[in-house]
């Protein structure tokens, strides 16, 4: 296992010595948001987890590797994409096999998060199920990957254009727990409220921590939704964006857009809708998910580190 | 993971012996019956263990420790009710890391008992697939966690407002065995018929343990329903109890009694259409599971003792 | 264990000298085909898996015994029928605990093979999402095992009565690759076309092979289902298989055939509709699939042997 996995020098010694380490996502960076402001976004975010306290270790699959930590060429290659395919689980063994390069899904992130011993995960959104699941049964790989991989997931929520009560629904029969910070409410990603409850609310790190240690010490097998919602001075109005949310669904609809183009294509008219303003809400609340992330890995290290498999 | 566990004195001698236990859930008693009928029940369910040969694990958690048998004190607190949440997979290390105190249901309960080294479980009903839940998506953690966790859960089918068609369904998918003791049909809670079929009928506790410790030994994770009809001197008709379910779910519809209030009020609404009949009928059959459960944990160890994990 | 595994003496010095071996089902003869097609057919297949460099296992439970390779009497006691049942995941422990004879499912052969230490299986097609499941729920334990058990299974798609959109969905959420064999477009079963792309393609049976042993060297749990189109010179169209395929359904309704009794009503149908081509084109992909099959294991022993567990 250990010849697929390979780290910068930065993550490698963070591990070696037990440091707190947060996993970063490659999606975000290649397909959900436009260059050159993802490659910004994605520095930043590491700056905020090593201001505080933590060494970040942005994640994806280049040549037939997995690397944990990418360096400043490799992250720029992600940014502007091209040819980068999206990784999930079920891709994750193809794309090493054949040599490719692929960006890490919230599934295939938390799987090589997991290879490599890190616990804590910031993104912006997971997956979910998709509006209309219930007839079309087209549900994110990433909700079976919490109830199976023991890796923590701070966001804002899922990805906007979900449905969050039949997510909800489906994370409660995994038994994956979904826990708020510093809220009581689930928050919807570009907004604070969502109408729907999170299972459990927390206010310190240390709490959060101290539950993924007893979760996985009794081998209760699966990850955790650590829901943040994205700070006040960013955050939209929920009614005017589940509006604008529907009215880009319904564009989508007319012009048959569908497969993979759908999500570039609604993340570029809800964009056009909010002239602007929904990118900026994005870039806020990754990095309040970072902030807090980083904040999570240093209390959870501070109580006990867990054994780090990928590296030692 | 020892650390989280705590037993009566009768329960560490009997796993230590290696002596025949029967789990028992909380929920049952804090949000099943009104008080203080749950707590009489409680009692003579323990009992009727004893005169079977096995002991008694009834299971819940209090001020963060998972409790493997209560004394009478602590039986008491959980069926006075007043503050005590309900613990499904998605709840039990937080309720754990908070020092709460939990009432455990199926889920949960399967979990501590798998936890402890115990195999066989007597409730009353399962969870299941909600009715709607093919748009809902509102699917009970029980299933996902009977697909997974290696304990036997003896019952008079699954709560009695549940779709019992599609929970069989997915029960299917999931390859957990749906064993009828001494009966061919799946029984509905209250009755002894339902319209569909028990997956294999076996006559003898010892048949049903024999098929345990084969699933086990070959790894086939996950545990098995056992469906136990409730006893005929008790048995309610099944079209009437459907045409009482009915009205029920339509007063809870009227009302908009909705999340955590709609168990409790059906129950209440089905006691009352029932002219108190219905809680009789429950009382009976978990006595009567309880009993078998005895005797398949008794015919169990017989046949080869599991390693309890928790314990030694 | 290996107390409940036996072994024809062909395999067994097969898996002792790491030589490649691949599985096949019984419910292919004993539900799938009609005597003496089915035995015919089964010899057939075994002959071409040897004639590629690898040797036929053919799984079913016998007395109580999990048979791995079938001598010329069993095969013929499964072709002929009678009292045989069709076993799956949850029938598994029960059929040898009782000591019956069960022709194995995809999802028990796939179980028996992982015991044996055999990763790759041969098929016609694999079960899947059921036409109207979106509201029954009625869904395969095939697509749950694809999640969980490591084995490649080779077919020509998902059985052709199925929904094949869904139980693409269905895999995408559970994480299991859909690999495509010298083809782009997921086949469907009588067909080379379906309307619905593979995850990715592959050209050599190294390639899959590489994959597979990627994917289990990291622990990511479960099989693939290796999508294998049938020859040209026996696909049907697919638009009028379609057809047939309603038609076939539409009868069964009528006729109100249900349950156990569906999919042998439905295949007679289809070959009455189709004057016997459709047997003839089912009897061909299974021997293309077992000729891929065959090696794809010879490939996959040659990168490196699994260790094999239930024999050594
Ligand atoms: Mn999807
Ligand atoms: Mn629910
Ligand atoms: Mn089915």
């Amino acid at each position: 296992m250990r010849f697929y996995l390979t780290y910068t020098e930065e993550v490698k010694q963070a591990l070696a010595a037990k440091s707190p380490v947060v996993a970063l996502e490659t999606t975000i960076i290649s397909h959900g948001m436009p260059y050159p402001q993802n490659v910004q976004m994605a520095r930043d975010v590491e700056q905020i987890i090593r201001d505080n306290g933590a060494v970040p270790a942005t994640i994806g699959i280049m040549n037939g590797k997995i690397k944990i930590g990418l360096n400043d060429g490799e992250l720029q290659e992600f940014a502007e994409r091209g040819e980068v395919e999206k990784v999930s689980r079920r891709d994750f063994s193809y794309i090493l096999s054949s040599g490719k390069t692929g960006a890490t899904t919230v599934a295939a992130t938390m799987i090589a998060a997991d290879l490599a011993g890190i616990s804590v995960f910031a993104t912006g959104g997971i997956g979910g199920v998709h509006r209309g699941a219930e007839d079309s049964m087209d549900i994110s790989a990433d909700l079976k990957e919490l109830a199976q991989t023991n890796v923590a997931v701070v966001c804002a929520g899922v990805k906007s254009i979900l449905d969050i009560g039949r997510t909800l629904e489906y994370l409660e029969t995994q038994g994956v727990p979904v826990v708020g910070y510093q809220t009581d409410e689930f928050p919807s990603f570009y907004s604070r409220e969502s109408g729907f409850s999170v299972d459990f609310r927390t206010d310190t790190p240390e709490e959060i921590a101290r539950m993924l240690q007893i979760k996985w010490k009794l081998n209760l097998q699966g990850g955790a939704v650590i829901a943040n919602p994205v700070p006040l001075a960013y955050a939209m109005n929920h009614d005017k964006m589940e509006e604008v949310i529907l009215k880009a669904l319904h564009q989508a609809d007319e012009q048959h857009i569908a497969g993979k183009n759908i999500t570039p294509f609604l993340l570029n008219s809800i964009k056009q809708l909010t002239a602007g303003k929904s990118v900026e809400t994005n870039i806020a609340l990754i990095k309040h998910n970072a902030e807090v992330a980083a904040k999570i890995a240093v209390a959870f290290m501070k109580q006990q580190p867990r054994a780090q498999m990928g590296f030692v």
